[in-house]
């Protein structure tokens, strides 16, 4: 027996004992240490996501841990060694498949959403997902490894060159994380955000950073670029204010990165994106690639502030509560549960 | 002197004799045989471009002509040399300009609206607007190879490549020549209008056409590809409804690029950007590349259908009342204005 948290709907989540999946052919037990919480749980938390879920149902997916177990069939993976996973599974034979975008199969099957998640001690997961970590990157650092991916998709979908000017439009785990790897990779970032505790915190970890309900951002950066305006637009704040800004930042040919989950449509200036000839460009999730300069980005010593961006470690009856305190939007970043503790 | 078409204002046009402008240094002097009417053109007819234009004021600027007069500092322009003008006028100094993208200019005049255009019989331009015409070019056919390159802009910002499909929405004479260039590329092309007349023409010309207001174009489509979706959409109608259709109808990291004049912000499905990877790429005016590409196509025996195009041939007299035709949605396509006439 092993303990799981299990989303029984209408905001409800119940902690109990459970039997571990054993691992089939191609399968592999993990023994989760950390999984994060990330925004979509937040709105599966909302019953946002019921139609693909069967309740009650284990979620998260932003986990670390070590190999408990091996199914048949899968070679290479020694107990104890430590993973994270990417937890998308593509039915390899639909168009996108095909044409090689298997990350956004059109029949795409998210583990944590659409299949149980990691927030349980041992999770039974097809090999496949696994992406090994180095013996130097922590596994509470390390359960960060998949909302860094999200990130290094964006940039790359992005094609941020060194030296260029970078706005990214809100200031949560993803917008600061993206921030991070477009620093990295050479570019003057400048975030956005109206939450004053995510703006403290983007501001000590060095970003140029506007609240822009007080800063008129769209004259800020034209003058920070001498009227050229932003080479990449992040928008991550999925708001009708965004999407009328992301427009009116980027330079003649600059490009839109589309990252936000918008739930509703907005109205978007059309007549800027023909002015200007703007590239607007969706990215969603991650491919392999990405998962592997995320791990090699965590694993460079020093580089990532990984410790400023986990605010709290909670245990799993505590994951209702952190649910909660993350939608009020209260003084936290990325909360972890520990899912091994005896 | 010789006679021009001034537009005065509050959709009247006069026509009458003026002094032609003698060509300063740099400045080359057309006569310009035939000069169509453009769907911008309609628009300044109504008023929308009064600000930047000083009435009464010439207007048009898709021609064909020859040489007539050559200023100081110009050479390689013999008298009677079939030319076309590619109308724009860039400051050089901008950052779009120093970017390398200058046809987009931040202060772009562009010579028919900021400047007087080429509904005149002789029209002094400066030299490096004009291209060569092959002399086995019709001066009349060459009227549309300014729209010709619009067409070839728009199909190069989409990337379009052989074998691909793709969606054409609006079929105005933008619309059809896209097509026809996307048809050249090698593309399967389906164009979408509501206009009965565009739709017999479409259809005449070889396309598979559908009007949206009776048949659904996104399950057509999705059944034409196999659930795929297209390669490459072109919104060209401007309207609500193409806005919403175009990322309906993109495949998993389609492009869909935006080449209508919007005059108010749409709603756009940004979910469908993020969730489908989609790509929405601006494409304004024209790059001299697009018009040697379009020379070339113009100039190839058979390859285009502009006589089917070419719907009228009016004397300047009769502008006004072919730009209220126009604008009725009548049973024309490209109207030229004959400007040469004794």
């Amino acid at each position: 027996m092993m303990k799981a948290a299990f989303y029984e709907g209408q905001q409800k989540i119940s902690v109990g004992a459970c039997e571990p999946v054993a691992p089939g052919p191609g399968d592999v037990q993990v023994k989760i240490a950390f999984c994060g919480i990330c925004g979509t749980d937040l709105h599966l938390f909302h019953g946002k996501m019921d139609h693909r879920m069967h309740l009650p149902q284990v979620f998260g997916h932003e986990v670390a841990g070590t190999v408990s177990a091996v199914g048949s069939n899968v070679s290479g993976y020694a107990i104890g060694a430590p993973v994270t996973v990417r937890p998308l599974e593509p039915c390899l034979q639909c168009p996108a498949c095909l044409d090689g975008n298997s990350h956004i199969c059109q029949r795409l099957k998210f583990i944590g959403i659409d299949k149980p998640g990691g927030m349980q001690a041992l999770w039974t997961v097809p090999s496949y997902t696994l992406h090994r970590l180095p013996s130097s990157l922590s596994l509470r650092d390390a359960s960060l490894v998949e909302p860094l991916a999200v990130a290094c998709h964006d940039v790359r979908r992005g094609r941020v060159q060194s030296g260029e000017y970078v706005v990214v439009q809100g200031g949560g785990p993803i917008g600061i994380l993206i921030a991070l790897v477009a620093r990295e990779a050479g570019a003057k970032v400048v975030l956005s955000e109206i939450n004053p505790f995510r703006l403290k915190l983007v501001r000590e970890l060095g970003f140029d950073a506007i609240n822009p309900a007080e800063q008129d951002i769209v004259a800020y950066v034209n003058e920070q670029t001498g009227t050229r305006g932003a080479d990449v637009v992040f928008e991550v704040s999925g708001s009708a204010a965004g999407a009328q800004s992301m427009t009116k930042l980027a330079k003649v040919r600059g490009r839109i990165v589309v990252v936000a989950v918008f739930g509703e449509a907005p109205k978007v200036d059309l007549f800027q994106c023909f002015w200007r000839e703007l590239e607007l460009i969706g990215a969603r999730v991650y491919e392999p690639e990405d998962f592997d300069q995320a791990i090699a980005l965590a694993a460079a010593p020093g580089k990532l502030p990984f410790q400023r961006l986990i605010t709290d470690v909670c245990k799993m009856e505590e994951l209702e509560s952190a649910l909660h305190r993350l939608e009020s939007g209260g003084d936290v970043m990325k909360v972890l549960i520990a899912c091994s503790e005896e």
